[in-house]
């Protein structure tokens, strides 16, 4: 047997102990490399057999299926007849009422001068979006009380405003790790973009390259980072984001590919060591099922796939290889320095204790953050809440970090200003920056950044703040009562 | 007159003075008994003279009026010919809009692998519980604000999440009382369990034996003790609970014969001395004669009939003479003691200074609770609020008594992880496991197990512990505002 | 001109400057009582030269009118003919779909059995009750905070349950002022009762007497105090509320008579020296109106009647003569010691620095009250508060005064625990006892004593105490944290 | 080319190189003056070339034109027979949804002796004003929490009354920087108020006149000053407010003019140097747009019009020169001594720091305001707090300036005992006056006042109070707990 194959010969490798796959009419043998998928075997064998292009494009890069498989799992081309089957297929597919939904939400979308604030993004990306993509984004842990709690603790800080304080010249821009940036915000954890919009993370790049805001690209991204690098204007910074993989190599040319790009530092990822249950991601092929009106209920046996289409849970001893859940200060740190000369922060410390670790092992940052409640469990103290007790506590932290910047909750410039008051040296968005790009591609990108730099100068200029090393401890408190709740639809 | 008896001769002992049940064709006199009968003698006196049976069975051991009556109470067989008209009459008995209701609502159960977590269970369980089981197995004291409570009183524990911790290898395993148990969870509290499945207790049994799950089987257990325990594996572990009649031998009898079953510890409840009008449960008949249409509002004289099919409400001087509550420390203890070698726990502590004068009064542990919000009235401290106050307060206590778990308001990983970075040595579960086997029978249970099972494993990895040593009171902090709620469905 | 006079004649007088009345077929002179009518002049004068009847006879005493008017003002008898053609009216006067709806919400009121809470009763009683009595009954000042604050206050206070301590003899009986009492609760200001009863205040005199409960008898009580002494039982205790008027004779007279009539005490009301806006018992005519669909809405000038069939607002000068707005420490205990051997009791004490000036003025107790919500204005403390207040900082006040009930948001028998463990000698319960008493008359009333015994006893035992001195501050605390609500309809 | 124009010629003028109007008939060059019109020049852009007297009417006084322009700006008249053309126009105009449905809710407002308080009176001119002045009012910045905290931080203050104090005559006047005022309050903030009233401000001038109520006129108001002052009674008080310009002549003029006009005080706003993004005002003709069917959804270029008709974004340079963003305490308030011999009082102190500082700079007086919400961004301290935290850290401040009034979120005679027992020694009222003008004209201000004196006097007899001074920092405490909210309709 040699190529071109047909679909029937492919047809008969549709189990785990063969399992080849179709994806753009080309074929692989992924047998071997099922138990090292980032997303877990259970999502690979449904399509065991068949054409999966339509379940991959979404969320790899095109590259990504060379990089993790050897020459010899490529099998080489499908047979001309057999793509032209697969097109015909896919011409006379019925679409479902959920992309008849999603083209009418798109032409339906109020113009972008009708966006005034970051809720009006996130409610028109809600409708354009289609169910599952909105339900990855969206979604938080179990009850998604982090998620809420996250955006409710900003709320708690009110501001001593100064007045007759000449602010008519304000310049919100400042450095973050010693870079230039045109506010004191980042985009922070935006992957898996293709799934709101076909040039995926590309669009962030290119909106944040004009504004001068710094991108922290994802290991996960689902546009190669050498072509996300090589849209980047020269002047444009670009960050790198490590899931660290328990496979050194792995991780190792994941880290020096990124310097090579010209990655300007490294966020190690500390806070995601385990893939937790996204429920509302979970249940999301169900409720459209539902909706679609397919719902069969009848009681089986206990198959437990409480699986999306990209994680699975994994028990006592942890079954998804990928993702390093031994990673320790003693031996991570220096294996990190060893081999590569970027600046290092830690991405995902929740209490004060790690951050004053932090600066005793020497990093060059710490991020705060529970993974915007995307991957923590609920009860994660919220971010602004452990800036704050680092504020109250060990203020030294703050000297001996080079950043330290806070990423969750984040939607009016107002609380990036609070964050900055705070101590941090810059905010990361990560969600809004994905609902923008759903909604509106690169442009809706560029508004988001003129929001918060509306936002932002705006508030400065009412607390009599002319640039932002003005803003300081004394211009914020937290009060002692309960306020109303912005009602942000989440 | 003697055996076998009519219909006929039954219904003429039809009220107090000379009262006659036929229960599963036997007729008995229940006349003596009337004072004596735990649900008080109201209940009795509403089938007196009737068969009894459909509203016996379901929440009875098949061998509880044998235990209870002498053998000339027995007064024998009815009819063949009798006993085939009461058949006949069952046939063609109008099945109720409740039963049909119940009998739709188990077809369209979902599969089990759509059950993410407790809550999803409870939903399932309310949609194919009869009216008054569910009614029964929910209600909470009056306003069931402390059924709430209980369950609020977590989600003002936020963590400290700690990261750079191997965590890959985890094991939640413990020690309750010295007896192993592969989560800090046990079951506790879940009686009458027939209302919602007919195997009943049975169910729990044999899904916690696989699982190495602890099981504390009630006084009123609706499945004979004898029966569990010859249905648990030998390696198996349980528990009994006590209720404590005011008849010394009825109470000696019960703990000895607990003892003998092979039961390895007795749980003396001391919170439920007096009945409490469990309004939700008192209202269940009336609402459902309301749904069905059949009810007739007239004022009549005051019968105070602020019963349920199980209790009764006694004023000044307690006529439930099934309930000791004259118990005290310095006889009730010392007599438990001389009666059995078991280790004694007081389930129902509710207080620092109950704690402490435990420790003082020699018994092997406590088990803080107000009894699920199920008995006690309203405004008794949730427990994990209780657990909070002996933590700051007198954390001695933890040193000096085996067991401290803790019960009440559980329904996340997270929410039993609090209890144990607080010092509980192990949570007890009580409703999840009726709304467990109601829907689903055994396998329902082992679902249950295997969701706390997940959500504990992940979220003790997610706060760097890797066995639940490493769960301490540095990784928990109360917050000081209101988080939001989970507004889970009570 | 001399009577029997004709409705022709009387309708001659029909304004300020001579006004007479028709109430039941007597003719009336008002002219000179309009200014010294305690519910103010224009209620008069909407029924000037009219008959009256159908307004006076639901709000005064039968003897009122005598009482306040000298024999001349009494003109005599209406002619027998126009008696007749009133009679006549009356049987043909179309019934209102108010009273339509009120007499079948009667037929349908559920049978007293199934009163299970105050809340109960209650929900019947505002079905019930004619649209302008529930708006009289229920309303509060404004926008009601106070009402709601004064029940939420008990929501913030938590047992510290005891156990293993005898109690299944449990004795709820106290002293109020040296008198007997089953239980610590009394009737207080429970007036005006014949809006929602044709016996009104009899119903409570009746349903206390059999129960050992002390009442309150209000000095607008709608029957003659001389009625309400004569059908109590011997060694039924009665107390009397004194609104005091300007006029120092009526009041002296007031006084004397319920001293003469066997009242043990008096509680003189210092709260209510003004009568505020109670917004929703104004609006009820006009709600009424709508609802009948007969609003005409139009725009005239700014006739300002912010008044209902009770009261009117006064504003720089105190029009309003009857009640005194000028009491003083100095003057008014003095004068009223000088009248009467009774004990006096403050009854409408609003914070610790009264309490304590109370206790050197001499009185004998002070009632802890902000008139229910009923007459004083928004944001007065909750009764429960200041009673929690003089706990922290003034305990000595509890032993320098005879009684220290309290009054207001009562409405279970753990609330009336909560009161007593802070220190109360009594609680005292109002509108609970108009609702009983408009809901099924002197039976509603032993039903609300039943309730509260049964939850008192119940929670007496729950808490480990078996007598009312076992009631002490350690078994309560108030909690840091927000309590959810028990909703209850207000 | 000279006058009367055609409309044809003006239409030739359609954009920002040369730029005519029509107003009432007349012609104007605005070109010039694009730049300098306080509302920003899109607004005029898009009347350009056309009639734009109903856009200018509402919301200017009607000399306003005259004096921004220069006479050689001012063009000549229109042709008379194109002013019956456009008159034609207007006449055959088909009457908007809105306007029919305003007209409407004119015909079926309830009788002012309906109004019972300032809720009462906002849900009528809720209900007849044209949405877009609605919007205009009630919009606060961004999420309008500021607006909601405003009013909420006087729900958390509670009384301590007082009994047994005389005060049957009470006296609720005062002096406000040396002027007599009726009542602790003053109209503060109330402008283009002929949006809502063809009257304008001219109503709560006589409203305020006759009730001796002091009245602040702002900078913008829509009717002249000269016009107000002389409306005025010869004893009748008046306030300037001063939004002070960059133009430093325009200034001076503006603050001579009003000194000489007989203005008493200068109120200088100082926490209104930019425009925020009221976000609610700014939707209103999208929303409008919508509710007559007539939106039209397309996606174009961003062009960022975040404006209403009265303001427009500005960012890093303050682009908009009519508001002075540069003022300081050492120049500012000298410039402004050297002009005038009025008393100074800034206007919108926001944090104790502040006002400590205003007493070091010698200002006659600060007034405590966050811009009533409606210019300042979120999480603005509620004026209330602010005041709280001066009694408490410095209370100093109350003896050395004349004048530290409040404003924001008053809504209930309770609410301004609060502040002035926390040592306001005056409360304005900004919002509540411009409703009672667009419900009722004169009578609704004058309706108003007599709400707030109502409220006010009846609230001094129940605390206790007899005059202004008795309202002491005694009798108030903020409570520990959160109080329910009033859930005034915002």
């Amino acid at each position: 047997m040699a190529p071109p194959w047909s679909i029937e010969e492919v047809s008969k490798h549709g189990d785990a102990t063969s399992c080849w796959l179709i994806i753009k009419n080309e074929v692989y043998d992924v047998t071997e490399f099922l138990s090292k998928h980032p997303g877990g075997p259970s999502i690979i064998l449904k399509y065991a057999g068949c054409d999966a292009t339509s379940a991959y494009e979404p969320i790899h890069p095109p590259d990504a299926i060379q990089q993790y498989l050897s020459p010899s799992q490529h099998l080489g081309a499908l047979k001309g007849a057999d793509v032209r089957d697969l097109q015909a297929q896919e011409r006379q597919r019925k679409r479902t009422q959920d992309e008849i939904r999603v083209e009418q939400a798109m032409k339906q979308r109020p113009p972008l001068n009708r966006i005034l604030n970051l809720a009006d993004m996130e409610t028109v990306a809600r409708k354009v979006l289609p169910h599952g993509a909105l339900a990855f984004f969206s979604a938080g842990t179990e009850d998604e009380l982090t998620l809420r709690e996250n955006a409710r603790a900003f709320e708690r800080f009110f501001f001593h405003a100064r007045v007759m304080r000449p602010v008519s010249k304000c310049d919100p821009s400042t450095k973050i790790l010693g870079f230039n940036s045109s506010l004191p915000v980042f985009v922070s954890g935006a992957s898996t973009a293709k799934l709101g919009h076909p040039l995926g993370e590309l669009n962030i790049t290119r909106g944040c390259g004009s504004a001068n805001i710094i991108q922290m690209v994802c290991t996960y991204a689902s546009i190669p980072r050498a072509v996300i690098a090589a849209a980047a204007l020269p002047s444009q910074t670009l960050f790198f984001q490590l899931y660290k993989s328990t496979d050194l190599s792995v991780a190792t040319k994941l880290v020096q590919d990124a310097e090579q790009l010209g990655f300007k530092a490294i966020f190690l990822t500390v806070d995601a060591i385990v893939i937790t249950t996204r429920e509302r991601d979970v249940r999301s092929p169900w409720v459209l099922e539902a909706h679609e009106g397919k719902t069969q209920y009848y009681v089986e046996g206990d198959t437990d796939e409480t699986t999306n289409f990209l994680g699975t849970s994994s028990l006592h001893v942890n079954r998804n290889n990928i993702l390093d859940a031994d990673m320790s200060w003693k031996v991570t740190i220096p294996w990190l320095r060893s081999i590569t000369k970027l600046p290092i922060i830690l991405k995902g410390i929740q209490c004060v204790e790690d951050a004053v670790l932090a600066t005793e092992m020497g990093v060059e940052g710490i991020l705060l953050s529970n993974h915007g409640a995307f991957q923590t469990e609920i009860s994660s103290l919220p971010p602004l809440e452990v800036l704050y007790k680092i504020r109250q506590q060990r203020p030294d932290v703050f000297n001996k970090l080079e950043g330290q910047p806070i990423k969750g909750g984040i939607r009016r410039g107002t609380d990036v200003i609070k964050a900055i008051c705070l101590g941090a040296k810059a905010v990361g968005l990560g969600r809004p920056f994905l609902y923008a790009l759903s909604a509106y591609g690169e442009v809706g990108v560029s508004k988001l950044i003129n929001i918060l730099e509306r936002e932002i100068v705006t508030s400065m200029r009412l607390l009599g703040a002319a640039k932002i090393s003005d803003l300081t401890p004394e211009l914020i408190e937290r009060v002692e009562w309960e306020p109303m709740s912005r009602q942000w639809k989440l």
